[in-house]
């Protein structure tokens, strides 16, 4: 228990201060403070000193030097249970200051405001981190606030405690004031590595704000929870449950192929975060039946992302699945009532969701891998036609379509495709002619009706032999694409032109594990 | 271009000290120094002015106050061609430091060196990081070194300059002084939020060293790194070229396997971060050939992991097939120089590898993903065999394994074993029908030689319907291993007991995306 004498603020942010002041006032805390608190503080009509009246030394630097002194050092830092230190304050005329109540510059705020690094640079707090590093390495004697949300909680402490504070609440509070300064430090570092364009610095920081617990991980038995590093998703759950782990797992694969694909005319329906089904048309209600029909049974218990908004014609089809999310941008309110009707249905709106960091990190315990997204736009410069017959406009197209969907399936990766639909999809296989084999089984199961001899293929990364080729021609393909780069793509040119096959190279591979 | 007259120095870390003090002396580089450092100074007969001297205030509190003065910090963070600062600093008769030289109190050599909390605590440096932070704010002015390794880097630009820093050596510099007080913090924070059994704080921040640039990520147009919260990886690489983006990823999902089987029996043969052949057997020689024997196309351009040492024998047969990496538990000097002849290939020692942080993070750009490893290994308890005919230990010990090779599968997952040996390994289907013809097809495929009739399988979760595990049964299995809570599980009972199949349920579910 320590009883609170004599309390330093300094505080950027003045949100509920007068909150804060009357609790201080009840329990009789004397108050430092300086600058435009100072001001606030005496505006508000409470009793307060000046820091440089405390310190006897007078704020220069426009304020850049205020509470860096020993004075206050001394009495944040001082071990109260220690006879040396007593008397070093005492024959230096200091006092022990017992509560510290800081927040910082708001350098994460002036970042989304302006591009003046002069401006920007002005925003690094030097003093006030240095007065909650001091006060939470000494929580045995000292509290520490550094959000104006713990004001309630230092409310409820000093009455419960009739103006003392318990060591318990001390080190709370300390462990979320070490993960203030090295959250503020971590943005800092990332403004400045990235205004160097160091993209791996030798030492990387990743932040990330708790959006919320999880029930749990992948699994039950593994705890988890879901950050951003933004303070808020910019997901709108219109109706439903909590979403779980595996939820959010797939959403945020679902929207970035949902962002790829032309807009408004978008479905995408993924499972185990693998795409089950594709397609793009500018009719919304053609655009989620094909896509559906790409692998209705495997669309059981998935979710499904619609870069468009859903009306009640298409509620009236969803309905009819199970699907455990629903994504859109916008929903008719018609629709949305139809829908609300599932209890077991979550429904996203994800119109306002965007991504600006572009690294994708994944750890596996200690290790952490980090790479820039693979998430460029194709352009017809990527791509050569390689084969003796060219593609029309419309099959270069149906061919640009199936490869792009094929980047965001597990590798081996083989899509194939017809009018701008998935037909079949062959994920996660160790071998390449696996993939072919799921792929083709899948058309043939689910398109038993006569398909136009439309039907193309892509390939995540190039065919080692020409057997996964010979497969899909035989089963009707007319048209494939695929990565350049094997020791046999001639023999393949030969196999294509000789089947009359449209063959046609990427520049680019896009294994995804 | 700015000229250094008076340099601080704080450093925890003595290395090299005696090169710098060289240095500054060479350019006529007043030094400023106290405790530690400046007793080694004088020892190392260097000229310099004690802080206290400088200040006028002596050094309180057994060393928590040394630096934290005004004097030291308006030197350090005037801005110098601003009037009102100069006539700050001289009003005051304070003087201008150009130069911040300080390496902090060990904190993270500490964690590993005790566990004495109180000791910690201490080695959490105040007066470093407020120096090193002031002067990379001021980074238009001053010039910080935080670390021996950039001595000699200091030097080559005092030289060059006639002992002058230029803006973009300042600035360079700064960039890497936030990123150490951003990772000395980072340290701080996880400690305590570990110290408080906090999984999940509000702000969360991960850390990395450096271990190598890549020289592309998954794909080539990707740009990547590998980051450890250590300072090395401690994989011993005996030969082959440099490791890949792919080879990393595989690599530590095969040692995440590789460690949850017996020690020196197994091997693990991956491809596409998916296992296509895992086996365990006191006889290594034989174990590696059973894993082979799974899928051996699929093994081809995989990676295998052995937990075991590889002796010559064994190497013979290795080298027979194309694999991008072996990984083993050491390697006699035969084998290794056997394999050794073949260029294309990575050797890898994991005998030091471990794991001590237990979560996993995976991010798509904003958005992160945090939960804790599903790594805890398997106990009678999980289970509970649920058909009438009971299993044997034996086959009870192969299903046991089948259903932790299934965990390290992408979902859906389903893995047919026989005598401690995957046969058929079905992996990332959105559908588990699709998994188990997957897995049948290569059991069918590989092992048309009579099996006796041990044939096991393993699923990740509960088979919705009763139609996977009919598939199964009618193509030899005899015994089968899945988590319960399908609405279905009494009709999968049923059906295991009409067809006298051995039915166990887990406790726990294991999906991988």
């Amino acid at each position: 228990m320590k009883k609170i004498k004599k309390a330093i603020i300094s505080v950027s942010d003045k949100k509920n201060l007068k909150f804060l002041l009357k609790i201080l006032s009840k329990h009789k805390i004397e108050i430092l403070s300086s600058g435009g608190t100072f001001k606030e503080i005496k505006k508000l009509g409470f009793k307060c000193l000046e820091i440089s009246k405390f310190t006897g030394s007078k704020e220069i630097l426009d304020g850049r030097i205020k509470t860096l002194h020993p004075k206050i050092h001394s009495g944040i830092l001082s071990i109260r249970n220690k006879k040396s230190h007593k008397n070093d304050l005492k024959k230096n005329n200091y006092e022990e200051i017992d509560l510290v109540i800081v927040n910082f510059y708001p350098f994460e705020n002036i970042l989304k405001s302006t591009n003046n690094h002069k401006k920007i640079i002005e925003n690094i707090d030097v003093g006030g981190p240095t007065m909650v590093r001091a006060a939470a390495k000494n929580y045995n004697d000292v509290a520490v606030v550094t959000n104006y949300n713990q004001y309630k909680e230092l409310s409820n402490e000093l009455n419960l405690n009739k103006g003392c504070t318990t060591l318990d609440f001390r080190k709370k509070m300390s462990v979320a004031a070490f993960t203030e300064t090295a959250y503020y430090d971590a943005i800092i570092s990332n403004y400045f590595n990235s205004q160097s364009k160091v993209l791996f610095p030798k030492k990387k920081i990743f932040y990330g704000n708790l959006i919320e617990n999880l029930r749990y991980g992948e699994n039950p038995h593994q705890n988890a929870a879901v950050y951003s590093i933004n303070k808020k998703l910019n997901l709108n759950q219109l109706h439903g449950k909590k979403l779980s782990y595996n939820n959010y797992n797939d959403i945020f694969s679902a929207l970035l192929i949902s962002k790829s694909l032309p807009k408004n005319t978008g479905t995408v329906i993924l499972k185990h975060s693998n795409p089950c089904g594709v397609s793009i048309n500018k009719n919304n209600f053609k655009s989620y039946k094909l896509a559906l029909a790409c692998d209705p049974i495997s669309a059981f218990g998935g979710i499904i992302s619609c870069n468009y908004k859903i009306n009640k014609k298409l509620a009236i089809e969803l309905k009819k699945i199970f699907f455990e999310v629903i994504i859109c941008k916008s929903i008719n309110n018609d629709a949305l009532k139809l829908l609300k009707i599932k209890k077991n249905l979550r429904i996203i709106d994800a119109s306002k969701f965007s991504n600006n960091n572009l690294q994708s990190i994944s750890s596996l315990s200690n290790n952490i891998l980090v790479q820039s997204l693979d998430d460029f736009s194709f352009s017809k410069s990527n791509f050569k036609v390689v084969s003796k017959k060219k593609p029309n406009l419309e099959t270069f197209k149906n061919l640009i379509f199936a490869f792009n969907v094929c980047r965001f399936v597990k590798s081996n990766a083989i899509v194939i495709s017809n009018n701008d639909s998935t037909i079949g999809i062959g994920s996660g296989q160790p071998s390449r002619l696996d993939s072919c084999e799921i792929a083709i089984n899948k058309m043939k199961k689910f398109h038993k009706e006569k398909l136009d001899d439309k039907i193309i293929a892509a390939s995540d990364a190039f065919f080692p032999f020409v057997d996964g080729v010979e497969k899909l021609v035989q089963s009707g393909v007319s048209a494939i694409i695929q990565p350049y780069g094997s020791i046999r793509d001639k023999e393949i040119i030969n196999f294509a032109n000789r089947t009359n096959t449209i063959l046609v190279f990427s520049k680019t591979r896009h294994f995804r594990h």
